[in-house]
């Protein structure tokens, strides 16, 4: 039910709050960005403990393989509508890699949101159990953050 | 249920995977710190915009005020043991005001988290049915924001 959610919040609310987005900000990018950012963040944290694993870099730890893939599974599902408000692309602001193709593509850009989420539950049900479900479960998740940036961010 | 899993974990495993946090550091904080800072921007951005519908600031809009609350519901009940790594507070490296106190009262640390959790379920169950339910419960959230931020944030 919550990637239903996804689906119909991210499909219709982009830049919902562009107002109220800006409102708070002091610093640095505005708080929009700053969640999106932070967002970003959490998964490439969880991902990032997860795929250490799954090369062998650090021992399999089910136990923190099941709370990092329950996290990333978590974050991935949360309402992305009020994070991507209007006139914060890479072109207006600085402090983001945000294509403006973002909100000239919603419906592809919410599309891929849930390809996230749907790769994260995935990786949530194997990830615990052993280190070949950890192992087949992940690329999943890799491929599809790789499809959004590829198609959204701006190469560094 | 969530919250039951909050305070397992956040009891027993703050520390946990102070190795793997710091493998993939490049530039700035470690990414165990710079995904607590982004959870805490999501913390941030959410009640932000919730406030300023409180305050009347901005006009109260029930999809918005449920969309973030719901947010703010699922932010504070992830799991939050793999982010409090060991050799992350600021007395031992730079970009977090998190004092060494979090360490040494981890039972305590975690409770203050689990209040988070509790009054932003209030929240989300009360924030998308008018104004005035968004008023009545929006205090409780940031009574557990400055608690926790009195007793383990470093003052600017």
């Amino acid at each position: 039910m919550k990637l239903t959610r996804v689906l119909t919040m991210t499909g219709l609310a982009l830049g919902l709050v562009a107002g109220t987005a800006f409102a708070a900000g002091h610093d640095g990018p505005p708080p929009a960005v700053k969640a999106r950012l932070g967002l970003m963040a959490n998964f490439a944290y969880n991902l990032g403990v997860l795929g250490e694993m799954a090369k062998g870099n650090t021992d399999y730890n089910a136990d923190v393989a099941a709370v990092a893939a329950a996290n990333l599974a978590a974050f991935s599902a949360t309402d992305q509508s009020l994070l991507w408000t209007a006139g914060t692309d890479t072109g207006s602001i600085s402090g983001t890699r945000a294509l403006p193709k973002i909100w000239e593509a919603q419906a592809d850009f919410g599309s891929k949101a849930i390809d996230l989420a749907t790769a994260s539950v995935a990786l949530a049900a194997a990830a615990g159990t052993d280190l070949a479900g950890l192992q087949g479960a992940i690329g999943g998740v890799g491929a599809a953050c790789g499809a959004c940036h590829k198609a959204y961010r701006e190469p560094q």
